[in-house]
């Protein structure tokens, strides 16, 4: 990264589009036509189209001092993707935007979409468009992502009934250790050349928060299994704003059983070793862009066998409430602490 | 606006987006689900889908010294319905993604939005979705548009042959002036309170600037003449940068007419009143979002009838380049010198 580099305003907005797309292939029959003319232009006659969009915004979202540009343009992509597999939908094309502001190169660019490219490529989807321009403060992304589903495939928040049961895949809280771990490490590595953090044992963690995967895996094993969910979201802002988010679209309370909740043993290790409350942060972490569905209570035996997949407890009656059981039994009231992106 | 203020972070994000959105009507067929969801869906079955994003930063695109908040949301929104139109589709869809610093409120929010609102009920566009977060200074505004059209009626800018005529809806270099017009109240104003700008005999300029109009009307009129243009492109950065485009995408060169060019007597004052030259504003001045299409030769007088829209010049065999001929003959070649979001 530091060598050559590239002033932008030597390539203009042209120019830089170019070298960033000119090597684009369009993989997905839905895609007609990609960069290069006012719009993108798509096909879809079959299924009915997904259309999510997000703005990451530096400072508040990542913090260039310990997040390579590569590996944030390749979360900036797979978070949007995950919104799509969140309605068990497939994505197929992406828009980029992005606010630049000086102290950026074409190298540096040329990084963040590197990162970009390479989720396309993994996950089979077309980047088609976009928008770039400057910015008087650091960096803004904003990606728009669109996808298909058949109609009798998609999957809503408002579908559970109170009586299914409820699913996550993966586990949960390790994104969010692995940010404490980033921050701590950036904190004890400030104004020290040639620091080298202490991530050892912990890699998972790191891998979580910086690399995040979207559960296509899950989407496609579902559909094998011939499972509709019922409801679907994907956690991106913590198990507990996910549940009340689906019971409130649903009209259903909830019970998730504390000893049910799937932990990797870093997450717990790390923890302990920074004295914090593990279900806390299994249940309000965020970023682990797992998948959290329900289904009805008879395909108990069914959904249990899924690799990767977790029973964790029941939709209720909506007066009962959403409340997290823990290991001795009691009802604790389950309250959004997700991360409130416009809190400060 | 200046009345009760409502500070943001007590509304939270989800509370902001109920309060802006919670009274939001879906008036398109294929608009199956708007906001509240993972994804907003979409149905296509006859038409292809179009698709197009921009973004806009406060200090790059837009100074809210002298731009109101509502028309803001009211040009962020037009200049993507532009952008379908300039495809020869119509916008259906759009979400919008904003980054908000500090300094605004609830209600400067609610103004932004009821410019974003409006202008998508006169133009007949669902807002289906959108990301709402905090920025570490200024606002950044995402809009993402979702159009259709026919397959066999979308129009690219590589279609023009070298014996197609140019043609341009209404007139050009107006949004230019009007901004040099805001630009110089503004000097005049810097410190002085209860300052009143002087915009009478202007008010055009300003309108053109401040509240421009996507030319669905042209894109309607096409269509009922039967009229399917060869080439089109919207004028955004500039006449000669946009003719430029279609000329690369095409294969072609261009004869554009000094005499032809489409100009408002107000804009042609405001030009003589500063000094400037008035062909170099109208060829370069961007912001106008009038259409920029091509059709085959034998449809002159077929086009000519057409109100609002005038023929400008021919494209030509590559070889004699993109020039402009100037009244008394001389053949000046055109360079794109529209506005470069990167160059500073």
């Amino acid at each position: 990264m530091e060598e050559k580099q590239t002033e932008i305003a030597s390539l203009g907005e042209f120019g830089l589009i170019d070298r960033l797309t000119g090597d684009l292939k369009l993989v997905n029959s839905s895609s007609l036509r990609g960069v290069g003319d006012d719009c993108a232009v798509m096909e879809y006659r079959d299924t009915d189209v997904l259309v999510s969009t997000d703005l990451l915004v530096e400072g508040v979202h990542f913090d260039l001092t310990y997040v390579p540009l590569k590996h944030l343009g390749y979360k900036a992509a797979v978070v949007n993707f995950s919104d799509i597999y969140a309605m068990n939908g497939h994505p197929r094309q992406i828009t980029v935007s992005l606010a630049i502001s000086k102290r950026f190169t074409v190298e540096h660019i040329e990084a963040l979409y590197s990162g970009i490219k390479l989720a396309c490529e993994i996950y089979g989807v077309d980047l088609v468009g976009g928008d770039t321009t400057s910015s008087r403060a650091g960096l803004v992304i904003s990606i728009t992502c669109i996808g298909d589903a058949p109609k009798d495939r998609i999957v809503y928040r408002s579908g559970a009934k109170d009586t299914d049961l409820i699913c996550v895949s993966g586990d949960l809280g390790a994104a969010y250790m692995g940010l404490q771990l980033l921050e701590r490490e950036k904190v004890a590595s400030a104004g020290q050349k040639d620091f080298q953090p202490m991530f050892d044992g912990k890699e998972y963690l790191i891998e979580r928060q910086l690399k995040p995967e979207a559960r296509r895996d899950i989407v496609e094993e579902l559909e094998k299994a011939g499972i509709v969910p019922t409801s679907m979201m994907d956690i991106s802002d913590g198990l507990s704003s996910e549940l009340m988010h689906i019971c409130k679209a649903s009209g259903t309370g909830c019970r998730v059983y504390e000893d049910r909740i799937p932990i990797d043993y870093q997450t717990a290790l790390m923890a302990e070793e920074l004295n914090m409350n593990l279900v806390t942060a299994a249940m309000n972490g965020g970023e682990d862009y797992e998948l959290l569905f329900t289904v009805p209570l008879h395909m108990h035996e069914q959904v249990s066998k899924l690799p990767g997949i977790k029973v964790i407890g029941n939709m209720t009656k909506p007066e009962l409430g959403c409340c997290l059981v823990t290991r001795d039994g009691t009802e604790m009231p389950i309250r959004a602490q997700g991360w409130n992106p416009l809190a400060d």
